[in-house]
């Protein structure tokens, strides 16, 4: 952890992990609360991250066939009502739309008029009304599969918000698609859980656990939940993306038939899949330190920030040049699906340099008269502390860039991944699990052992007497990994199969 | 006209226009009506093309220094009610939030319930979001200009919907900047103006007018609007696209100020500018024919459609072999930002021809045992009848595929602005005025003149009389052109210019 300076973010991660994290954000410009209960003004810094997540991960989508379409923002009552896990799992939280007209009120304000006949709610998720389409459109196994993508808004009624982490609206994608096999839908539910681990631990740099759901935390109205599950910096679990099998579940609920090969008439296997700007915050507590963000390089907004020391009137014409050449230069370098993004600060002020620090930028410039004799520029890097520049040959710098930043990616991984393999710890007895969960420090409550892997005899009752001792739930049932004989940490009862147990946002 | 055939669309243009274009929508796979009341379902053929779109305007935005941000979906009342002209705009048709949760009612349905202490409105537009934003943003003349685009849903509560053109839920960009002078905020303002025109003329092949409104024709709270007006083949006019002026209207309501250079506090200069999915509806009418959809090709989902003629088992697989070495040599050609997109459709089926003239795409190639015998392909333009098809030897057809492609782009173009020219008149008299705005035939009363360029004498009474009695509006004001002594249409009072009088959408 980088030494706290004058300009470092107050308070630090161990002081007061949560308001560190309302500070990096606040310090990096990248969002803001809104006026709007729960809802967050999304800045551009914070945005353009967004626009390049959404780029990849769309490029991703459309390589598996999934074509994007758009659907209505309202969802009619009895929609939602067809799904019953699902109604029961929604309609605690949800924006109702009750009137379509706004008329001058008795003192003179405005009330709403117009009443709705029915109500309609505002999406919290589109499976209903989507599945009233795919009802229209499919009608043969012809038509299969429906592989649809959707960029949009919704919007749940939380309680208690925290910006990007939950938020009363939120952006997000969501995919539906129809088939007429389990086996084929299944296949598909997998398929997208791959591309989201994948674009978790390869662009947002952030290692994840990938598995299964137990029932009590399933998607309301699914068959099986899939999940990628990352470790934030007070080694609490997030929850970064789900992939869920919908059986014929949704399809029953929205009449979804088709004439099968064989001529029968069947019901289609649906599945979805969703990753949301929640993704921005679990990228923002990985990486970020006590000096502010820190952003993967593949997702930042800006690589480079070039920045002319302008002290001298007869040489900052000259440094300015330099600054606009090399500018030029770097964004013409390739690096991944485009170029090097490059900003220039030519403010004439103090202070520059630490407001790209908070901002989390990987390359850090500084080009001054002196350095522009020796053809050479002055480098810093996010992923080191801020003392540690150095000064580079400008031909050697321009060269590097591209694999100076794949080593700033690589190293945001290892660093993010190590640190949960030192909070992760294989616990078979009961004292030490509580322990392990247990504050060591009842003035910060947050503060405790990480992730626990350990036997779950696969009881619903097991698992809730953990949540309500320790407020600590079941993360994922790992996929892929060898049997291995135990007893549940609860009752003592034989198990197969280690789980994830941690505290989670 | 292309002659009708059994697959062309019915009915036709000439036998109902505004039935033809829901067909034409319809069969094309564009979108469709949804079970959320005005709201419409964007198919992903209809979704591909406002994705283009958006690539291409959102390019153009950052070339002039806009950066994208998010806005909250919810406007809670108050802000409405901040902007006198701009609540009595928008009240009136909106959608309004009452309730935060729903339970079960006395009948066994879910009934709203958690009502808000206060209403929020789904955004119409966001000038009052975004202006309270703005407020806390700036401060100094060094925080202006900014320059913020938003990419989203909005909604208004319209009581007549046609797809596209008018829905109760639309996407569109809003563009919001604030300046430190009416003179920044005025060339701002001309220079959005003059992307949308441009993008207009050159994307969507679709000319247009440029102008200002007419007081009575202004956004709500604005100083003055511009907009684009094309026109469509009943001779009505669309608006395509509007820039606003909003002098210091709303930083007065949202209390946007700065510190200028001199140390005074003023308001900010504000503008506003959008398009939405209606450019989509803009440009289906602008195009199509009784044969279906036609895509300029800038903006085409694809550009080009393989059909491997698939009748003798002996040659089947040669042929396919065939057509995938060419949809991957095509795919790798570069054209605009891009490369040139290749759909190969080889489904065992009838009909298949017809299906890809009815969906607009530019190109379609089928392929046969005798066409690889000659190294040719058999080509279609989608500019052209569908009889007129020729063989192409398969090296000159890969070379001359991005010309024909900018061919049938600049065709379309010259096509609707002849039709426009064709249908544009310089008037007079009052006489000609009415007779050109009434419809010849009473059992189509859509069919009339066209636009008339016609002097007008200033006064909102003359308008109004118009408007009442022919239900045309004055479309714009034009920009740039000579000034012209003449009398008022109506009153026979001096007038200085023309301006554009039209039914419009």
């Amino acid at each position: 952890m980088a030494k706290k300076g004058k300009n470092a973010i107050s308070p630090t991660r161990q002081e007061d992990y949560a308001a560190w994290y309302q500070e990096v954000v606040k310090v990096s410009d990248m969002a803001e609360n809104s006026p709007a209960r729960g809802c967050m003004i999304i800045k551009p810094w914070g945005y353009a991250v967004w626009e390049n997540i959404t780029k990849e991960l769309d490029r991703a989508f459309k390589e598996r066939g999934v074509k994007n379409a758009y659907f209505p923002i309202f969802i009619p009552l009895r929609f939602l009502e067809a799904e019953a896990a699902h109604v029961e799992g929604f309609a605690k939280e949800c924006a109702v739309v009750t009137h379509h007209r706004l008329e001058a009120g008795p003192d003179g304000g405005l009330v709403p008029a117009g009443p709705l006949t029915e109500p309609y709610i505002v999406r919290p998720t589109s499976e209903t009304i989507i599945g009233e389409a795919f009802s229209r459109w499919i009608n043969s196994y012809r038509d299969l599969p429906v592989l649809i993508n959707q960029w949009a808004n919704v919007v749940r009624w939380e309680m208690r918000t925290r910006i990007f982490l939950r938020t009363s609206e939120f952006l997000w994608q969501e995919g539906h698609t129809a088939h007429a096999s389990a086996d084929e839908a299944k296949q598909r539910t997998a398929m997208m859980l791959e591309v989201y681990r994948d674009f978790a631990e390869n662009w947002l740099a952030m290692p994840v656990l990938a598995g299964e759901k137990t029932a009590a935390e399933r998607f309301p109205g699914a068959e099986s939940t899939f999940c990628i599950e990352a470790m934030m910096q007070d080694c609490k679990a997030l929850q970064a993306g789900t992939s869920h099998f919908l059986g014929q579940n949704f399809a029953k609920a929205s009449n979804i038939r088709f004439q099968s090969e064989k001529g029968a008439e069947e019901f289609a296997w649906t599945t979805s899949w969703g990753v949301s700007t929640r993704m921005i915050g679990g990228m923002i507590m990985t990486h970020s330190d006590d000096d502010g963000l820190v952003l993967p390089p593949r997702l930042a907004p800006a690589h480079i920030v070039l920045m002319p020391i302008l002290k001298d009137p007869d040489s900052n014409q000259a440094v300015l040049e330099f600054v606009r050449t090399l500018s030029r230069r770097l964004s013409s370098i390739p690096y991944l699906n485009g170029h090097i993004r490059v900003e220039v600060d030519d403010r004439d002020m103090g202070g520059k340099n630490w407001d790209w620090i908070k901002k989390g930028i990987p390359l850090r410039v500084e080009i001054g008269p002196r350095d522009i004799a020796q053809n050479a520029v002055f480098v810093a890097r996010r992923d080191k502390p801020p003392s540690e520049r150095q000064s580079m040959d400008t031909e050697i710098f321009v060269s590097e860039v591209p694999i100076m930043l794949e080593e700033i990616q690589a190293n945001l991984f290892d660093r993010a991944k190590a640190y949960r393999e030192a909070n992760t710890r294989d616990i078979d007895s009961k004292d030490d699990f509580y322990a392990w969960f247990t504050p060591k420090n009842a003035e910060k409550p947050e503060i405790h052992g990480g992730f626990a892997l350990a036997h779950w005899c696969g009881s619903p009752q097991c698992e809730a007497k953990i949540k309500d001792d320790l407020t600590v739930t079941i993360r994922l049932v790992p996929e892929n990994t060898d049997a291995q004989k135990g007893r549940c940490i609860v009752c003592d009862k034989a198990s197969n199969q280690r789980v994830v147990f941690a505290k989670a946002y």
